[in-house]
């Protein structure tokens, strides 16, 4: 094992953000390292916190370090840089509050960009959490803007998923029912003393009563991270939805699931890898390539003459 | 040919409706369609535009809706739902607002969904752009939120991009810079008439200096698109840079970089289609799978050694 794991695996910080750096510079030794890591797996618990922009996420998930803090947890935090540089601007204070807790050493926080095709996000997002994992953290709180397709795959990996409005979230509900639905185990409405908080929760209640029940009843509850308020009772909440999902088959449903997508990635992943190599060995795929090229056929009639071209035309080393 | 692509290539907008539907659906009958069309492209010019959320864009596509068909041109619009849920009360009035076309034979307006995993709108996207090439379109216009790791992808099919702004989208500048400089031909100051329209067309214009010059001095160009002012010179400043383009090298190597593209996806989503069938044919192949589901091993494991077992284990048909 090499240096860098030893010192990761003795609770060394340095040698946790390194590994970090290496994730998401998709760096070649990935996939060693993440199978080394492998067997210290499985303590912590994967908590998301998505929300639209402006609903209080930062803070609340400052407020919750402090609860987790508080009851004796190690807690690693991820916050999921949006993915649109137009809403950069406002985060950035939100990242220096958390700041707070920068001399805790029971406290991990990184932030990651969103850039990056073909699902980097997701992917780069599932090894920081089990990096932040196998280093020792009970909680590890991942925190990302708006509910897009980016955010629903990025949640695949929490165990429990917080969705966090404000009273002024109150209009866009019918059109986000969907999304949210999907991923939200605990409503949280924040800012709960501006007017028209009853209203959105109301309005969550009902929504959620035409919903089909699946045996965890989703909980709505109000908060006031800036003043503190309703933070306990969130940690409690959360917790509880930790206890049913030890009980219940869905988590084991959602395991096998999320192991499937990433296999099936990582394979897609290496096929790409190879991709190019081998297509420049098979004279005739390369042909097909520099039509799809000069534009005279479709990429889509390219890949259907190549593909079978490049099965086994050489097995990779 | 089928029935629906004959009538397609006759004008029947009914045809084109279900084309569109039938990449939304991710018909397998895809890679023949597009292939089919593929001889009937190269037409038209296509348009992106892109910016935050309330900048005006649905009204400044309108109002060029109306510019293109004053030339006589022929317009369709794409315009790609924002990815997150959250953002989808407010265009509803906007859509609503391009029904001003609506009985105009010579446009054509779809709104895309953007949900979809692996690439799948930015797919979809160039599918339908060429669809509305295909069918006889003069303009393409594509219209998405935000600039993201998935507009930045969408994108790459258009021609000329145009990044719309606000006088209020001044303090996030520093932010986007980098996201703006790289796709931006063309940036646009809407809702001009407002409060710091001049401090944030002078903030471009400094930013744009200090970026690298590569033959296109980008324009920055004030619009009121509610008003209807400023909308010609942005039609012309559109029609130079097609102008600039078509005698540059420039557009060649776009054009090779995004077939590139295109068909390294189209072999990868060739190889993810197998892949589930070729895994089940091979028992060694198979175990591994297993473990990887079981959580013994990681997916990067799994698949480094599930990778060569597959190479030819059967040629598709």
């Amino acid at each position: 094992m090499s240096d860098i794991l030893q010192k990761f695996l003795a609770g060394d910080r340095l040698a946790l953000s390194r590994l970090i750096t290496l994730v998401e510079n998709q760096s070649e030794k990935l996939p060693e390292i993440m199978s080394e890591i492998h067997k210290h797996l499985g303590k912590a618990y994967y908590i998301g916190i998505t929300g639209p922009p402006g609903a209080g996420k930062s803070t609340l998930v400052n407020r919750l370090i402090a609860q987790g803090r508080a009851l004796g947890k190690k807690v690693g935090v991820i916050a999921i840089d949006p993915s649109s540089p137009f809403s950069g601007g406002a985060l950035l204070g939100d990242r220096i509050r958390m700041q707070d807790h920068a001399s805790d050493e029971g406290v991990f926080i990184r932030s990651l960009g969103s850039r990056g095709a073909h699902g980097g996000v997701s992917r780069a997002t599932r090894d920081v959490v089990r990096l932040m994992d196998a280093f020792g953290m009970d909680w590890v709180l991942i925190e990302t803007v708006g509910v897009g397709q980016t955010e629903l795959d990025i949640m695949e990996i929490a165990h429990t998923t917080v969705v966090v409005l404000t009273p002024e979230s109150g209009d866009t509900i019918q059109t986000m029912k969907a999304g949210l639905l999907e991923v939200a185990d605990v409503f949280v409405v924040n800012k709960a003393d501006r007017e028209g908080a009853d209203k959105i929760l109301h309005e969550l209640k009902s929504m959620l009563e035409m919903s089909h029940p699946h045996g965890w009843e989703i909980p709505v509850l109000k908060t006031q991270a800036f003043q503190n308020v309703g933070i306990a009772e969130l940690a409690q909440t959360l917790e509880a939805h930790r206890v049913y999902l030890s009980g219940s088959a869905k988590l084991q449903d959602k395991l096998l699931a999320l192991r499937d997508t990433e296999l099936e990635e990582a394979l897609e992943e290496t096929y790409r890898r190879h991709l190019k190599a081998w297509i420049s060995q098979v004279p005739h795929a390369e042909k097909y390539r520099e039509k799809v090229l000069s534009g005279e056929i479709s990429a889509y009639e390219g890949a259907s003459q190549i593909f079978p071209l490049l099965q086994g035309p050489k097995r990779p080393a």
